[in-house]
């Protein structure tokens, strides 16, 4: 049998550094509720699951966390403020700008003066410059947290703890479950603790299903809220059935669907009676138009009906 | 029964851009071949394996990369031409040293100027100033060729493509096969072709055994060439003996063995009649050097007399 929600995290111990974060959790949530506005927390990036207790291999999920970064930046432009969940070394909103560019490759030195300068060369200043502008910007608003995750583990305690902060804002906080969540992991006590030997013959992995922490979130942690998750499947066939199965089990709002192979061009919000298509046009896609716009521009309204629904019940 | 080499190269298909990558290092080696240069080939960083055709999870090895990347700049700085076979999103060369900075934190607008320029703050300057030097300097020397990879399958095919053209340098060809490479993998006829459904229950995860491609690197491709591979284990007991009977069955000449809590401070260099351990103390760490120096100018050493040894036969 799997474990339910409440074994796992009574069997998997918290990160470290957990009593911190929520710190930096509830400084971030008390300073914003006090000024009354909207508040995001988006999960982003894959998750890891450790074979060895000694980690040297992992069941890694796929997620470069675009969806989740770029969403984050769409979030910020509209006034909410963001907490911003993501996997360790997947990409970061504004950074995800110039990640593909290598950084000392757009770097010049002046040795001229005495104290040699450093500068971005002038043929990159046009595509740094307005990046630069925006992260600034998101800085200095003090709207934007971060806060980091690599394992399976990691993950749920972090979403847990962060859900302990968001009540408060009642029907203004929303949930953007963008991370790739492993589905199945090795459980502890069944971890080898060295690393598996090849020379024993090729192993098999036997994994457990991970709960889901959707129905808790969803019924106790944060009954409020407006609740968004996602759905990636690699076959048509199944992706709107897979959607609505998960709304009707978790009862939460919205499940943004999506396919492997057009992801960036094509979601479809689906709602347990309805659901809405957003499409990005190829002629959009070549004037630099981001998928994440469109989205974030239709749950800001959905949202806006969702709080307006909520006050006046 | 595991797959042959010719197998698993007959059955799994090269990189779409293996021609073009052909190309490169050909034109790298014979340039630096008619320079009488010596030149390594640096692998580094993990190999994922995907479960699933459409990938959405794939089993990963655990390496930042962190051993290869540090190792080419040494081994630049004395001289040898690299070519550095790196998995791609792992550590490399030069960057390392500014990659766990925030870059776009590192920089500021100058906006007084109609055109506005960016600047490294002056308090980033003094330690990006020693990197960016250096990183010029390797390109300027054009003795510095990297060639990215993600997958094992493509690993492999580039490793076996990199060495048609070290045969050339005799001797003077070092291999320095620092990758963590995985010994597992699922056959491309075994891989399903969508994701896997989490409803089926938890899946049980087959895998085959890597066919270990440094028998015929050693024996066939570049069989003049000093060959160094590495040992990586959690448990002290077996370390030696395994890193021994890698030895014995592929006649290489080195295996660097290193346990992975103290690989940044012990590496045991076992040949088939003895064995010499590099360390790094305390103080040196503190000091700020790098195993990597001590690994590299100890090959450096074993390399001339295999040079010598080769060309008095």
């Amino acid at each position: 049998m799997p474990l339910t929600w409440e074994q796992f995290y009574a069997e998997n111990p918290p990160p470290s550094d957990l009593e911190q974060t929520r710190h930096k959790v509830e400084n971030f949530c008390r300073k914003h509720l006090d000024h009354g506005s909207r508040i995001v927390l988006i999960t982003s990036g894959g998750t890891t699951v450790p074979l060895e207790h000694h980690t040297v291999r992992f069941v890694d999920n796929f997620s470069a966390g675009t969806r989740g970064s770029a969403s984050a930046e769409y979030f910020l432009e509209i006034g909410y403020s963001v907490i911003f969940l993501y996997r360790l070394k997947s990409i970061e909103p504004y950074l995800r700008h110039v990640a593909g560019a290598k950084f000392l490759d757009m770097l010049e030195v002046d040795e001229s003066s005495e104290n040699p300068t450093i500068s971005v060369k002038s043929s990159e200043v046009q595509q740094i410059l307005p990046v630069l502008r925006k992260y600034k910007a998101a800085q200095e608003s003090q709207k934007f947290l971060q806060v980091g995750f690599t394992t399976l583990s990691d993950y749920l305690w972090l979403l847990k703890t962060t859900c302990e902060f968001l009540p408060s804002f009642g029907s203004r906080a929303m949930l953007y479950l963008a991370a790739a969540v492993s589905d199945f992991y090795v459980p502890a006590t069944q971890m080898p603790t060295h690393k598996i030997q090849s020379q024993d013959g090729a192993p098999t992995i036997q994994l457990d299903l991970v709960p889901k922490v959707l129905q808790p979130l969803v019924s106790l942690w944060v009954p409020d809220a407006f609740v968004i998750s996602f759905k990636l499947e690699t076959d048509e066939n199944i992706l709107i059935k897979k959607a609505r199965g998960a709304l009707s089990k978790y009862k939460h709002k919205i499940v943004l669907a999506n396919l492997m192979d057009t992801r960036r061009s094509r979601v479809v919000a689906v709602t347990p009676d309805d659901q809405t298509e957003i499409i990005l046009t190829e002629e959009q896609t070549q004037q630099g138009l981001e998928i994440e716009k469109c989205i974030v521009d239709y749950l800001k309204e959905e949202h806006t009906k969702f709080i307006v629904g909520s006050t006046s019940q």
